[in-house]
C-alpha cells in the first residue's frame, strides 16, 4: 500500500485511527435491539449539536441526497434558492431536474447571501419554500444565518432548508432557537468522519407541510424518518459503520468540550487567514463572512497551485484542495475543521511556505 | 465492547476481518487520481459479477434508494410491480409515493413470479416498465429469472427493472445476454460487505428512456452516474470504504474462483434445506424456487423461535433471523450466503440442533 497522504482538503478530510477503529466494527443486524441501542446512544449527542430537541436522522446517502430529498418533502409551490457558490448553484438546477418551480437569488462567488436580499425576494409571496448553504465549501463563504433567520421568521409559510454541510459542529447553529425547519449536514467534513451518511433535522412545520406532498417518495420521506426513528430505526438499511464512528466521535466531541471545539475551529480559521495575508495573498470571501472551517485563497500570487501540492504530498505526505469549480487554480483552500489542532495547523503553514520558497515567492 | 454475535441473518451478514480492514483504510479525495485509480480497480471484476460490457455504478444508499431511483428515472406510463414477498410488495407502495401509475401482479408468498402470469400483464399493453424481484428476502422464494427474462424480451418497449440484492454473486445472473435493464444490487448480502452502498447497472434502452423523463432528479440520475462514471467518479461524494471494502472483496472472489463461489451457495443450499426437511420442518418457499443464498423454514414443529435464537447467542455467540414481517415466528431465516463455507453452516446446523434438544424438539 502506498503512503498515506493526510487531507487537509475541505473533505473528505482526515479522518482519526480511533474513528476508523470504530468505523470497522463487526456487523449487527438493523432491526435488532443492539442497532436500536446504538442508535439511541447517539441521539442525545446529535440534538445538542443540532439545538433541538427534534429527532436527528440518518440518511445514508450523501448530503446531496437529503438535499433533493427536501425539496420533494416541502416544496409545492416554488423554491427560492439562494445562489453563491458551486454547491448553492447546483440546489437550483437539481430543484429543475426534480420538476419543481425554482428562482434564484444570484451573487458573485465570494459573497454571502445577506438578509435584505433574502427579504425583497420572499416578500414578494412567491415562494413555499427556500434554499440556503450556511457555509459555501467552493467559495469559502459563511452567510450570517442567524441575522437570515431572522428574516425567515417573518415568513413562517415558508420552509427554510439549511444546508450546514461544512460548518456544522465547527460553531454553533441553533436550530430551534432560530425557527429554521430543515437543517442537514455531511459527515465528512467537520465530524471527521468518513463519507457516506448524512444527519438532518426537520421541524414540526416541515414535517407538516410533507404530509401534504403526494410525490415525495420513500428514500428520503421525512415522515418515514420520523416513524422508523421512534423506534431508533431507519427506514432502510443503514451503513453501519458510520453509526459506530459517530458515536465514537461523539465521545470525542464530549471530551474536548464543544465549547473548547468552537473556539479551536476559530483559532484555525484565524490563523490560516492571517497566514495568507502576512504571504501577500487574499482571502476569496468577503471580509466579515469568511468561513470557520476552511479558508479561500485568492491566488494573487500566482503561484503554481498544482506544484504546491505536488510537493506537499512528496515532501510533507499531506495535500491542500487546488480550488473548486471555475475558481480552479485562481484559489486554493485549506481546511482547519475536524480533529486538526492549532499546532497542525502551523505545521501544515509551515510547509507550505517552505514548498512556495522552491517556487520563489 | 460485548462479544460479537455471528451474522447468519439475511443481511447484513458477516464481514470478515480483511473486508473490515479496508474498508477502514485511511480517506483520500473523491476527486483524485487515486480515487479514480480505486473505481477503475473495481469495475472490471463488477463487469464481470454483472456478466456486462455495460458501466457498473455505485450508489451510496441502500439498494432501496436505486430502486426508487430507478421508478423515477425511467416511468412514464405506467409500472407493474410483481408482489411475492414483503420487498416486491412495498416496491409498488415506493411506486405510488413517487407518483407514478403502478399495477400489481400479485402471487402468495412464498411463490415465484411465473413466465405465463409476466406476460398475461404485459400483453396488455398498459405498462413502460416492470419491477421484478429475484430472490425474495422475506419468503427464500428465487424466481426463474431466465424464463421470465424471455418474456420481457417480447417487450422491448418495457423497460426491466430487477432486483438482485440478495442473490448477485450467489449464481450467475447474465445481465447482457438476459437483456435486462436494470439491474441492481446491495452490498451487505452476498457480497459479504457492510451495508451502506448500492451497485447497478443500466442498458442503453434505459438510458435512452432516463434521457426523455424531466423530473427525474439528481441523486440517482441514472446519466449522472455514466457522466461521472466516465472520468471513474461518482456524482456525489461516495461512501469511500466501500470501495476499498469492494476490491478486497473482489480480490476474494477472484481467489475462490466464481464457479467454485457458485458451487459453495449451491452446496450450502443444499445442506440447509436437507437439515431442515430432516428435522420434519418444511420450506416456505414452493419447491423448485428455492433461494440460494438464504433458507426460509416454515416452523411446523412449532418451535419457540425467540428462544432458539437467544440460545444460540448465549451458547454460541451467532443468530440466525426470526422470520420477517407477516410470517415472523411462523418462518425462520438462515443465512448461507457470501463468505460462509459448507464446514461454516454444518457447525450452525449442529449448534441449533443442539438449541432444538433444549426445546425437547
Amino acid at each position: 500500500m502506498s503512503q498515506h497522504i493526510k487531507l487537509f482538503i475541505p473533505g473528505p478530510i482526515e479522518v482519526s485511527e480511533k474513528t476508523l477503529r470504530a468505523f470497522s466494527s463487526p456487523m449487527l443486524g438493523h432491526r435488532s435491539k443492539d442497532f436500536q441501542a446504538l442508535y439511541a446512544s447517539v441521539e442525545p449527542g446529535l440534538q445538542k449539536l443540532f439545538y433541538t430537541k427534534q429527532p436527528v436522522f440518518f440518511s445514508t446517502s450523501s448530503a446531496w441526497g437529503v438535499m433533493e430529498g427536501a425539496l420533494r418533502n416541502v416544496v409545492s409551490k416554488k423554491v427560492l434558492n439562494c445562489m453563491n457558490g458551486a454547491f448553492s448553484d447546483k440546489w437550483f438546477d437539481v430543484a429543475t431536474r426534480c420538476g419543481k418551480q425554482a428562482d434564484s437569488l444570484k451573487v458573485e462567488w465570494g459573497k454571502p447571501i445577506l438578509p435584505e436580499q433574502l427579504d425583497a425576494k420572499l416578500k414578494t409571496g412567491e415562494f413555499d419554500a427556500v434554499t440556503i448553504i450556511h457555509n459555501e465549501t467552493s467559495t469559502g463563504a459563511m452567510s450570517p444565518i442567524y441575522e437570515l433567520a431572522e428574516v425567515l421568521r417573518k415568513y413562517p409559510d415558508v420552509i427554510s432548508i439549511v444546508d450546514t454541510v461544512s460548518s456544522f459542529s465547527a460553531l454553533p447553529i441553533e436550530f430551534d432557537k432560530l425557527g429554521i425547519d430543515v437543517m442537514l449536514t455531511g459527515t465528512q467534513k467537520a465530524l471527521a468522519l468518513p463519507p457516506g451518511t448524512a444527519l438532518f433535522t426537520v421541524s414540526e412545520k416541515a414535517f407538516a407541510k410533507a404530509a401534504t406532498i403526494k410525490d415525495r417518495g420513500y428514500y428520503f420521506d421525512f415522515i418515514e424518518f420520523r416513524k422508523n426513528g421512534e423506534s431508533s430505526m431507519t427506514p432502510s438499511t443503514p451503513s453501519i459503520g458510520h453509526f459506530y464512528a459517530l458515536k465514537s466521535k461523539l465521545e470525542d466531541i464530549e471530551a474536548e468540550g464543544i465549547d473548547n471545539r468552537y473556539a479551536r475551529h476559530q483559532a484555525n480559521a484565524k490563523l490560516t487567514r492571517e497566514w495568507a495575508k502576512s504571504r501577500g495573498f487574499e482571502l476569496f470571501a468577503q471580509d466579515g463572512y469568511q468561513s470557520v472551517s476552511l479558508t479561500c485563497v485568492k491566488n494573487a500570487l500566482n503561484i503554481d497551485v498544482p506544484k504546491l501540492n505536488s510537493d506537499l504530498k512528496s515532501k510533507y505526505s499531506c495535500m491542500i484542495d487546488g480550488g473548486y469549480g471555475k475558481i480552479k487554480g485562481a484559489t486554493f483552500r485549506i481546511s482547519h475543521m475536524g480533529d486538526e489542532s492549532t499546532e497542525n495547523i502551523k505545521k501544515l503553514l509551515g510547509w507550505i511556505d517552505d514548498c512556495l520558497k522552491a517556487q520563489g515567492k
